[in-house]
């Protein structure tokens, strides 16, 4: 039972700005897809279905501290951590680094939802087939 | 001397996401859209030259807290504050809110660098022509 | 009734790439904004209900030209035409310039369909109250 | 020395849109990436130095048709082909397909710069080590 992940992402030109160097905005995309990346590599996705209703996984919150500029086609690993899996909540920190060296830390929090055909959100348990297949770091 | 700035923004399509909503994402760029146009306000831009050579500001951290989540088309109310104008760095406060409603509240900051010819970076005192003109949130 | 719509936008740090210009991805994003503000000031929406359905737009095909690059903090000046109101779709031509002199032109093309809940589209009719609105341009 | 390449991409949530599927304005990024791709494996890159000098490519034009919508988590195929190799400028093809069935089809073209320090482009001939790794399709 995983509490961590790790992964690779290549700065892509749209990522860039006019400064030369990956636009911040995007770290929180990158934290995302390697939330997500992690959740497939379990069988998981947060598009599922629970008992015929559709649940979703709004955003609490999220932080990123950026210690370097990266830049247009270098690659940056990414190692994800189960920072909390709270009862409705998950919470995960990340780590950037671009050859070993770190150039942001970051964090990402969300909840667990109901999504209702108006549009709504219910925040809900976390469903057991989820939750039983990650494990809180530092946790046994 | 402003120590505070309110714009709106409205949510365009391509701020969704297949939840129906704003992609948490879009809200670091929201912040950076209504610190930039502060500036502007101001004559001041972080794009500026001093002495024949190019300042720049990177991100040093940025946070949001998400409360409500918003939709295509919805006007958004944007309140930033200069909440700390240090020697070499800005931060300030952002809240977000939807018919006087709070919806997020997030908090961006840079440091003021010289831009190499090489892409380096070196964090300079904030040049007084920018300093001056504006003013920490609660200080007279 | 209308067939053409004035608007301004401007170039966004988020915009911009490692070459200091408007990356050219964004010219579709743009496009799409001028569709849907040329739809608002009709009391019009992409996202409407017929008799309890939901309706969508999808894309059949966009292109655009580039003139001349546009920078950071220029105000892009956009001219929406509708070239083509068709039974079920609409084509709209796009020009983009800068103090007058065109920067770029585009064009966007979508189908209107009927959403199913199972995320399928249905391509249908215009619907007359959608329809009624807008004229086609070099028609009277 | 080829003509084509080949890559995959996953759709990610922020390519995803309130209609629930990947906004049309992500597939011109995602040719630049495939194009980007196919380059670096030739051991090029669009950010290249020409005798001391920076060389660009900006976007001539693009285009494309959109076949079926493509969601959340799918994975979907790109096949790029060199249409055409001029003395300044480079056409590429894109097919997009999900399971062999296309979902849409594309093209960009860009045109050799270079890139001055004032932030002009001047279209120059494609330096010949770039030039002699690639081939137009259907040339011996």
């Amino acid at each position: 039972m995983p509490s961590e992940f790790r992964t690779t992402r290549r700065i892509e030109f749209e990522d860039t700005d006019a400064a030369g160097i990956a636009h911040f905005s995007r770290f929180y995309v990158f934290m995302e897809q390697a939330e997500h990346a992690f959740l497939r590599s379990l069988g998981l996705s947060v598009h599922m279905q629970l008992e015929g209703r559709r649940l979703g996984w709004p955003r609490l919150s999220a932080s990123c501290e950026f210690l370097e500029p990266v830049r247009f086609e270098e690659e940056v690993e990414i190692h994800l951590t189960v920072k909390r899996k709270g009862e409705k909540s998950m919470t995960y920190a990340v780590e950037f680094s671009r050859g070993g060296r770190p150039v942001a830390r970051g964090e990402i929090a969300s909840v667990c939802c109901l999504c209702g055909e108006d549009g709504s959100f219910k925040a809900v348990p976390i469903p057991k087939a989820f939750a039983s297949r990650i494990r809180e770091h530092g946790h046994s």
